[in-house]
């Protein structure tokens, strides 16, 4: 061998914040996947998948959660173009309604699926890549679009294995907000810039109510918030009339829609946009209530409003109201799954036309914790039947029983590493969690017969088994190569023995 | 309104060489995906998504098509590490193999499929982001595991709708090549390193065979080529009595298999390693046939080398065999749609020790343009049912019954854009390729039924139809309520009004 100069050995793991998935988590994700189109399908959504590379610029400043330091994409220079990994759905379906719009149908009601990255911090269960599943209408201006994401919100959770009542959909409409805003005196409609800091500032502290309280949103609002760690966050400054105005909106719900479109309607008595806001809510309540969908599905919850700046109408929130068992064990509620709501500005960025959009978010990767969290997930997937190899010069033989086991839709497999060692040969059936392995030595080949050995039903005998029962070998039987498949079938039984998915 | 100051609208396009995909696209690739995970699931392979994102260090130099000026990958610098897209699925298994290896069975069989990206320059048909859809199987020495993929891949092509005859897997081995390669005098099994850019220069000559034909290709293997714009490509060098080996080897292949394995045999019985190679083809074809894949199917032959570097042994290739019109009108094949080989030292890059591996991946893309290029795939999909909106005031009323159409499984919807001007209602639904308009004024909801447009039979009637008959309209009909969804399911009849895929 010639001298070949060593170079250090890269390390073999992913970039920081970046995880794989495997066998089960790849196909829960894909039936939950499938299921959700299913009914975005069902509802009249065409499917659109955008590119995950867009320019910068066409993605804009519509980022999330801008109080956060290390907020951002993924980016770089590509000759005379910034490109970014898109954040979100929303923003290229924008771009996509812009440039396509001559050729697409209005209203355009699209479905999109698959990766979006944030360059944050990673943390515990966070990660700079994660599945994102979005519906959106765009160019229809009537809250009966609105109206119909909420009722498709709520079919989609069914859908997916969520049982009524183990869910709310909680609506509400900035309009309101921005009333109860100009109410409290840091909304001038005749200047729409002024105090936009403030509203900015005011909309984030409502956001985090689940999360500090009463107490601590009151605190944001007005000079600033001390957090447990010592760090100093600024608030908003307002003066305690105005902080009031504020609590008495987020806290404005009561026992039932009508009731707590009443008490909004008090509160926004003096703002036009206001008065608009509770008029469109409760054309969503009736349109809701035409369909059945109950309080019990879909509720009014002045208390939400969604981080984003970008919404300017209706806002929607899913939330899982069962309990789990944080990391400590301690319950506490699932909380959100998707959000959404009406955006009438992101098509304008491009076209200088308002174009009116309402749409969804669901967070696919927390809805597959949840059904974990509430054990309706299988762990592991049923691996496949394992044809072992006694006999090395067999292979052939071995490869044929195998190819009419898969030709007759039965998931198997030929034992391919080295066959020397039996024992690791089912230590290896026993890892891919295989229900059956079948063996062919010399004597039963002559005979056209296989044995097949019930993989399942021997772990429990091991587990539990006398000696004299172990030695019967019940979960071992001999079985005539032309009856190989019926058998098959017959164990197998109602496992999945051939779906991807 | 305040004086907002204005800022250039952004252009509202993908970046370069990037592209959205709408509708039946995506639908006919996802159908597409899933039926070939289907097959690679029925094989034992279970499914792997890594991320998308991978450390430059992780990727390594492992980039295909080394000769070309800007190949490359995207990457960007993230902190203290160079960060990139990854350009294949096999690089990013390599990882995931030495990274999670005492956790995953071994052999470990695995597939995937997604999006890879790759920074190049764009042209017709030529992306920067497309799909590939891989299965691998890591661990596995014997060429029992090459068989198994040729035999899954002939599979697969059947089962995605290429038809038997209509598609060949060619399969060849490295080993042969390198044993030419010896007799060449341009391989020294004791200093492997030596040569080894004539042997680079020798492998992408042969690789262009189909293209340049034996002319090009001899040109390339000696001197150099100049091409028809003028530009030289540098040529290996070798003399002509070498250039004549590597000949005879691409044109070894005779009328059956064993044929060319006898040829084969004569032209590498003077090197170890090219014996080695002949002996694996042989195995190879040996249990090919004890599976029944005929030469129908799979066949021997040496003109295959994947132009990728790091093959080590088998190495294969789909063709499809049917002739297509090229931009210009002229019949030609339709060539390659999936290719791959042996590579056993992928792994060992991370942890030092050799790991046998053997694999293939298919480009969802070219198999979708060839379905389209023989017509089996249609353009458009069905659209939903439209339900049209004569009475603003009556939208829950439009929505009670699309509800109770979705729920009974009838991909349906109410029109969302202004409803004011009718003729944009039917315009919408037949740019949305609507099989059926259902239209209820008060009059109609009063009597409790709906009017039910036919719009299939009625586009047909529009074409050519006489006065009389239009007036008469057969494609419109009064339906009780009650009746609707019997109805629809009667006229959709096996239209698939609920698939998603």
């Amino acid at each position: 061998m010639a001298k070949v100069k060593k170079q250090p050995r890269p390390k073999a793991e992913t970039p920081k914040g970046f995880r794989d998935y495997f066998g089960a988590e790849v196909a829960q994700r894909k039936a939950m996947l499938d299921q959700i189109a299913t009914v975005y399908h069902r509802y009249g959504f065409d499917a659109l998948e955008s590119s995950a590379v867009e320019t910068v610029e066409a993605l804009g400043k519509f980022l999330p959660d801008v109080d956060r330091p290390n907020e951002g994409v993924f980016a770089w220079q590509e000759e005379d173009d910034w490109l970014a990994l898109r954040y979100d759905l929303t923003a290229p379906l924008a771009r996509v309604y812009a440039q396509h719009r001559n050729d697409l149908p209005t209203p355009y009601r699209r479905y999109a699926m698959g990766p979006v990255w944030r360059n944050e911090k990673p943390g515990p269960g966070r990660f700079r890549q994660f599945y994102q599943c979005d519906a959106d209408t765009v160019g229809a201006a009537s809250v009966a679009a609105d109206a119909e994401i909420c009722a498709m919100l709520s079919d989609t959770l069914e859908a997916v294995g969520i049982p009524r009542g183990d869910y709310i959909v909680r609506v509400n409409n900035r309009k309101v907000l921005n009333g109860v805003m100009e109410v409290a005196g840091i909304l001038d409609p005749t200047d729409p810039e002024k105090f936009s800091t403030e509203r900015g500032i005011v909309l984030r502290a409502i956001d985090k109510l689940d999360r500090l309280g009463p107490d601590g949103v009151r605190a944001l609002l007005g000079e600033g918030r001390k957090d447990d760690s010592g760090d100093f966050t600024k608030g908003a400054g307002l003066a305690n009339e105005q902080v009031d105005v504020v609590m008495s909106f987020m806290e404005a719900k009561r026992a039932d829609g009508a009731a707590t479109v009443a008490r909004l309607k008090e509160l926004v008595s003096n703002s036009t946009i206001g008065q608009s806001g509770v008029q469109e809510l409760e054309t969503i309540a009736e349109l809701m209530a035409a369909q059945g969908y109950a309080s019990d599905r879909i509720e009014i919850d002045p208390s939400v409003v969604r981080g984003l700046g970008y919404y300017t109408g209706p806002v929607f929130e899913a939330e899982l109201t069962f309990e789990i068992e944080d990391e400590k064990g301690r319950p506490r509620q699932f909380g959100s799954v998707a959000g959404g709501g009406r955006y009438d500005d992101l098509v304008k960025r491009f076209t200088g036309q308002e174009v009116p959009a309402t749409g969804i978010s669901i967070g696919v990767d927390r809805l597959l914790a949840a059904l974990h969290a509430k054990g309706r997930l299988d762990k592991a997937a049923v691996g496949p039947v394992i044809v072992t190899v006694m006999d090395r010069d067999r292979m052939g033989a071995y490869q044929s029983i195998v190819g009419d086991l898969r030709n007759a839709g039965i998931r198997a497999e030929v034992y391919l590493g080295n066959p020397k060692n039996f024992g690791n040969q089912l230590k290896y059936a026993d890892k891919r969690n295989a229900p059956v392995a079948i063996i062919q030595g010399s004597d039963e080949a002559e005979r056209g017969v296989v044995q097949v050995k019930d993989l399942v039903l021997g772990a429990k005998i091991a587990e539990s088994a006398s000696h004299e029962e172990w030695k019967a070998q019940p979960a071992q039987r001999e079985v005539a190569l032309a009856d190989l498949i019926a058998e098959l079938r017959k164990m197998l039984g109602d496992m999945d023995s051939d779906g991807a998915g």
